[in-house]
C-alpha cells in the first residue's frame, strides 16, 4: 500500500467530480480527470474557475494550480498513473460496477479507489473486482470543495488498513471523514436528509406549506443550530442542565404523536441510555451552560453573517 | 384592537418562556410574568442575565432593561394589564386549556393572546374562550432571544385582522413570523426536525451510527446549508443550471428507494410543477450560478466561523 497519495484521478466530471476536483487542486495535487460526454474538459475547467476564486479565500496549499489538470480520452489511460482514484458516474448501478471493474483492471493494484455513490453498498460495487480490498465508498457533499463531510463505508472485501488511510488522506485534505461500520442504504447523512426532503415534500403536497414556507421554517430556526451542533446535541442543550436525560424524560412521549409520517422507533431503555451516554461523551467536559454560552457567541455572529447572506438579500 | 403593544405578559417561565422575556426586555417592553413554581424568579433572572450577553450583542433597544420586568403571584393580575400575551406553561393539552381560559377571562377583551405550543391546533386550544378571535399560536424555536423563527398560526374562530397584527409584531421585534395557513399537528418546522429526528433515532437503535456520528453527518454537510437555505432552494442549487427542474428528474425515482423509514408521497406531476414554481418564484431574478455564488461567498466565512466555535472545540 502507497505511504503517499501523490496524483488523483477523477473518473465523471458532473457537479460532484468537478467538486472533488476543485479541492484536490487547491490542496495543490496533481489531477487526472475522465468523463466520455462531450465538452466536459470545458465545462470542468468553467467549473474550476468558478470554485477557485472561494478556494483562494479558504487558502490554497503553496503549489496548487488549476494547470495541473489534465484530462484524458480513455479511462485505461487516466487511471495508470494514479494513486487514489475518485469515481463519479451516475447513479446506477449497473454502469458504476462496469465503469469500476474498469478501473480496477487499469490501475496499479495498491492503489486506493473511492466511489462517490449516494446510495450505493460498496459490497455490491466490489463485488466483481480483482482487487476489491483497496475499494470503499467515499460520499461527499455539495458542494465539495467547500463541505467538509464525507462518508467512508468499507464493503465485506475492504481492508481495514485502507479505511484508515483513506481517513488520514480525506483530513489531510480539510475534510471531516465520517467512518462508518456498517453498510446500509444511503448511508447516514442522505438517509437523515431524506427524511426531512419527505417530509417536507408531503407538506407542500398536502398543500400545508409552500416551498418558500417550508425553507424558511428550517432556515431560521433549526438550520441556524444545526451548523454547529447536530439533532442529538441541540437536544442536549434544550434538557437544561440535565441535558438529554431530562429531554428523553419531558418529549419521549411525543414521539407516540402523530407527528411526521416517519413511524419512530420504540423508546426502549437501552436507546434511551444509548443516546444520553452519546451527548454526555461527545460534550466531554463542557457542561451545558459552556455549550450554551458557545452556541450563544457563535448564534450571535451566525446571525450577522446571515443577514448579508440569506437568498432572499438581493445586494 | 389596540394600534401599539406596549405591555406584554409572559405566563409560565420554562425555558422558552424565558427565552420571550429576555426577547422582550431587550427589545425595549415592559414585561410581567406569572409561573406559580417554587424559586421561578431567581431562575428566571439568571436566565435573562445568561441570555442579556448575547442581546446586548445583537444591540438593544435604547429603553430595553432587565429591571422592566415584574413577577406577580398570581396569574389574573398578571395579565390584567397587558397588551400582548405569551404562554409558555408545559404541552399538556387539558392544562393549556385551563391556563388560556384564566387568561382569557381576565385580560381586557382587545389583547392578543399567543400560545408557545409546539404541537397542539390552535383551533382545540381556542374552543372554551369568550374571545377566541384574538388568539393563535405564536410557537418559537429555543434560545428565543436568538433564533428569529415564529410560527404564527389563527384557529377557526381567530380573526384574520390579528394575524396580520401578530405579522406585525413579531417582525418589529426582530423575529420571522411564519404565517401558517392551515392547522396541522406539530406545525410545520417540528414536524420537519420531527422526521429527521426519527430517522436518527433509528440510525441510533440499529447500531448503524453513534449520536456524535449523526450529529457531525448534519453538522459537517447539511447542517452548514440549512443555516442559509432550506431543502428545497439547496436542491435547486444541486440541480445545475436547470435547478428544481433538472433535479426532479433526475433524482425523483429515488424516492421510490429504501431510504429512511418515510413513506415519500407520490411524485405527481402537479407536486413537481408546485416544487419547481415554488423554488423559481423565491430565487426571483436571481440564477441559479448567482444564488451559488452568493452561497460560497457564505460558506467561506460560515466555516471560518463553525471552525472556531464547533462544539468540538474547546477554546
Amino acid at each position: 500500500m502507497k505511504e503517499a497519495i501523490k496524483k488523483v484521478s477523477v473518473i465523471g466530471t458532473g457537479v460532484i467530480g468537478n467538486g472533488w476536483i476543485a479541492r484536490f487542486l487547491a490542496q495543490g495535487y496533481d489531477v487526472t480527470a475522465f468523463d466520455p460526454a462531450e465538452g466536459a474538459e470545458e465545462r470542468t475547467r468553467k467549473a474550476i474557475d468558478h470554485a477557485w476564486t472561494s478556494l483562494e479565500k479558504r487558502g490554497l496549499a503553496p503549489d496548487a494550480s488549476k494547470d495541473r489538470l489534465t484530462f484524458k480520452d480513455d479511462l485505461a489511460e487516466a487511471v495508470a498513473d494514479a494513486d487514489y482514484i475518485q469515481e463519479n458516474v451516475p447513479e446506477r448501478e449497473e454502469l458504476k460496477k462496469n465503469v469500476l471493474n474498469t478501473i480496477d483492471q487499469h490501475a496499479k493494484p495498491e492503489d486506493m479507489i473511492g466511489s462517490s455513490t449516494s446510495g450505493i453498498m460498496p459490497s455490491i460495487l466490489q463485488a466483481g473486482m480483482k482487487h476489491p480490498e483497496r475499494f470503499f465508498v467515499a460520499h461527499p457533499f455539495n458542494p465539495v470543495y467547500l463541505l467538509p463531510l464525507v462518508e467512508v463505508i468499507g464493503g465485506k472485501k475492504t481492508n481495514g488498513a485502507v479505511i484508515e488511510m483513506a481517513n488520514k488522506f480525506f483530513e489531510s485534505i480539510d475534510m471531516k471523514p465520517l467512518v462508518l461500520h456498517k453498510e446500509i442504504d444511503g448511508h447516514v447523512a442522505d438517509r437523515l436528509m431524506e427524511a426531512l426532503w419527505r417530509e417536507a415534500l408531503h407538506l407542500v403536497n398536502d398543500g400545508i406549506a409552500t416551498t418558500e414556507e417550508v425553507d424558511n421554517a428550517i432556515i431560521y430556526g433549526a438550520g441556524l443550530r444545526w451548523a454547529q451542533m447536530g439533532p442529538f446535541l441541540t437536544f442536549h442543550l434544550a434538557g437544561g442542565e440535565q441535558g438529554m436525560r431530562h429531554m428523553l424524560e419531558q418529549f419521549g412521549p411525543a414521539l407516540k404523536l402523530p407527528w411526521t409520517k416517519l413511524e419512530a422507533p420504540e423508546l426502549t431503555d437501552e436507546l434511551k441510555e444509548r443516546v444520553i451516554a452519546g451527548c454526555e461523551s461527545y460534550s466531554g467536559d463542557q457542561s451545558v451552560a459552556e455549550l450554551e454560552a458557545k452556541r450563544n457567541e457563535f448564534l450571535v455572529k451566525l446571525l450577522d453573517l446571515v443577514e448579508e447572506y440569506w437568498p432572499e438579500s438581493k445586494q
